[in-house]
């Protein structure tokens, strides 16, 4: 029976090594994220289901998991029934990203908050993605945003907070790529894509690191989306080997830029990245990064061991006013805090001294409350285990769980200074 | 527009401030919850729907929010309309409280537990309760349990972890009422009460702080649970007067017990007293507590200056066994997060010093940066605000929002030592 008792497909428990390890983490990440200015909100879990589905959560809108409405009468299953319309009996939703309940939330609360809202939101998300490996059903976002500020400190505020996180949790070595959408804009329309086809043109675009620059080419072409080469279409292949062979990172601006590059975004790009000359920041004028709300800037996080990304963000400025009725200009950015945790060495630094007291049956119970009260208030994380014949075991096992010392307590033990203590070696 | 833009019915967003009081109350419960010897795990916020409708969560199944099958066919629907069963519409629930959650994810993992497990949750919870004063549809719960434990060193243990994290909110004048519910079963034998009624009895019996001791005799009267008094019934109301009269309080042990008392049970209380006898620990013989899971000691925390408890739990040791196949003793006390972070005072300590830069439109955006790098790394949070006419609404809403400081930044700062910080008067 036991092997048939799990945690719902595609979630996850977390005991109490991997807990420690995930809150330790979360603790970095909001520290620097506070340092830097932003403050932390929290929102229910759960949105009403139209505004989950307003058309701003781009493809995880189909994978939101639906809250049923309670109550619901046979005539309403019946309607649901004749309509063929399942979401009708939904009126609430669990959030599949942390920017749609942020929008929201900033169009309730605004008047409250300040003219410069810069937000942290560190929560789970839920998506009902068939579940593989390394993706879940229910995860952990680390956002934050700037909402209400146009011009580009909002994303060098950004930017810096996000490089000072990386390296409080050792992961100094990230590189971000940066680009804007007007310079993908830009290349399209230097390739003759009609305006409608853009969108659908990026998602092709986006998936240049698995398929290649011929494998781009090549999808473009079977989409209709550019001509053939050489007849009435551009050379999309070579001009992608051109794009990212070129060196975009000299720092003295001695580049051979293309004639339709969109110079404005371009300067933009180069004055964030002046502006932090100590940061690994580099222009990668192919970065798409995918959700279609993008309106300028967009950042991800590389390192340079993994073959995906650790995050990244963008600017958004046509989102917050969508609930709100009224334009304000945002710009954020997403720790994957999933795939962040995985590579985190264990961190004990600032951890309190952790013993065991290994009690024997004739103990009296008030006994080992003064010596753990004695030991707490001293400091001293404390646990009781009850003798057991194989002592060894028992002591791999709490060696294991992160203990750093044992002590036995016997009959004739008074307090504290009575314990012998011996170390534990992990 | 704005006014019709708000969070789903009875449930909150927390801005800043209210955000970080609770964050600062959770970490002082985790602490003391860790430094006794406890540890978090954490499970996900949905299970599956038969576990939550097992029989475990008493009338708290009723309001679990059902979530519902991806993929639902017109026949699925057609099939749930004819039978009128939309729950046969969701395969998933989100819980209602953490203990359902624990007795699965102990019968899951098992193997990988210490022979005594003492559990952390700290996580919310969701009830469809009609919303209400003080009454939430999504909130926190602050959970302990020690699974494994027989005897009373799980009480102690729960006891004593409690009692240090109300201290360490400051709330150290809250009183434990304790009680046994085989006293409640010994009580109700008494009366004449079947076993088949005694759950009923129990639950107008937990309304003797809201009806007292005439309206509870009357209830049982009116349910026909127990006969009338003086003809063939016991005088209930005279006998819970002698309950709740009598001087339980003595430490000596003189009070005069009532002949039906089940003494083991009030030994077992007594001795846990007498194991602390530096805390406010009270016995109250019609202590009830709603669960019908609990089979021992159960707790409530009183606080003298509010009509209603901030926590409770209690012992019970045939509920493991449900999803495990195989009993297992058990234990636990939640705290009433939602209830207890209203009474707390703003806590300063241990917060860094935080200061807001206003800034010239002129002010070139990599001087900001490299300001608040120097801040930042000198262990101070640092805030951006752009000048405006208004420079005395500005510091007042930063002061409102807990910053310690402002400086002017100009064309002429170079760097942090050049700013002139004055004080923000709280």
């Amino acid at each position: 029976m036991a092997a048939t008792v799990t945690p719902p497909r595609g979630m996850r428990d977390f005991l109490p090594a991997e807990k420690a390890r995930r809150e330790h983490a979360l603790g970095v990440i909001r520290d620097v994220y506070r340092a830097h200015g932003f403050d932390e909100i929290e929102t229910p879990v759960m949105e009403d289901s139209h505004r989950l589905h307003a058309g701003l959560g781009g493809d995880n809108e189909k994978l939101a998991f639906a809250v049923m409405r309670r109550g619901l009468t046979p005539d309403d299953l019946a309607a649901a029934a004749a309509s063929g319309d399942a979401l009708s009996l939904a009126d609430l939703g669990l959030r599949y990203d942390l920017t749609v309940p942020l929008a929201r939330f900033y169009a309730t609360h605004r008047a409250a908050l300040p003219p410069v809202f810069r937000a942290i939101q560190i929560a789970p998300v839920w998506r009902a993605e068939r579940p593989q490996k390394g993706r879940f059903r229910q995860f952990v976002q680390c956002d934050i945003d700037i909402i209400g500020e146009a011009g580009p400190l909002a994303e060098l505020e950004l930017l810096t907070a996000t490089v000072a996180t990386l390296d409080a949790l050792g992961l100094g070595d990230c590189v971000i790529r940066i680009n804007d959408r007007r310079i993908l804009g830009r290349i399209l329309e230097s390739w003759g894509v009609p305006e409608e086809f853009r969108e659908r043109a990026l998602i092709t675009i986006d998936k240049l690191d698995k398929i290649g620059t011929g494998g781009v080419a090549a999808e473009l072409r079977e989409l209709g989306i550019v001509g053939d080469s050489g007849a009435d279409g551009p050379d999309v292949a070579a001009e992608l080997e051109a794009l990212t062979a070129a060196d975009w990172h000299l720092h003295d601006g001695v580049v051979r830029l293309p004639a339709w590059l969109d110079l404005e975004a371009y300067d933009d790009l180069l004055a964030l990245r002046e502006a932090m000359p100590n940061s690994a920041i580099e222009f990668d004028p192919t970065l798409v990064r995918g959700m279609g709300y993008y309106t300028g800037t967009i950042f991800e996080i590389a390192h340079p061991d993994l073959g995906y990304s650790l995050g990244g963000g963008g600017r958004y400025d046509h989102m917050i006013g969508r609930f709100l009725g009224q334009e304000v200009p945002a710009c954020g950015f997403s720790i994957g805090f999933e795939r962040i945790v995985d590579l985190l060495a264990v961190h004990d630094e600032g951890r309190p001294r952790s013993v065991v007291l290994v009690y024997d049956a004739e103990v009296d119970p008030a006994t080992l409350l003064a010596l753990k009260h004695e030991l707490v208030a001293s400091g001293t994380r404390v646990r009781f285990e009850r003798r057991v014949k194989n002592v060894r075991a028992l002591l791999d096992r709490v060696t294991a769980d992160g203990f750093d010392a044992w002590a036995q307590v016997g009959g004739e033990t008074t307090d504290a200074s009575s314990l012998a203590f011996r170390e534990l070696d992990a």
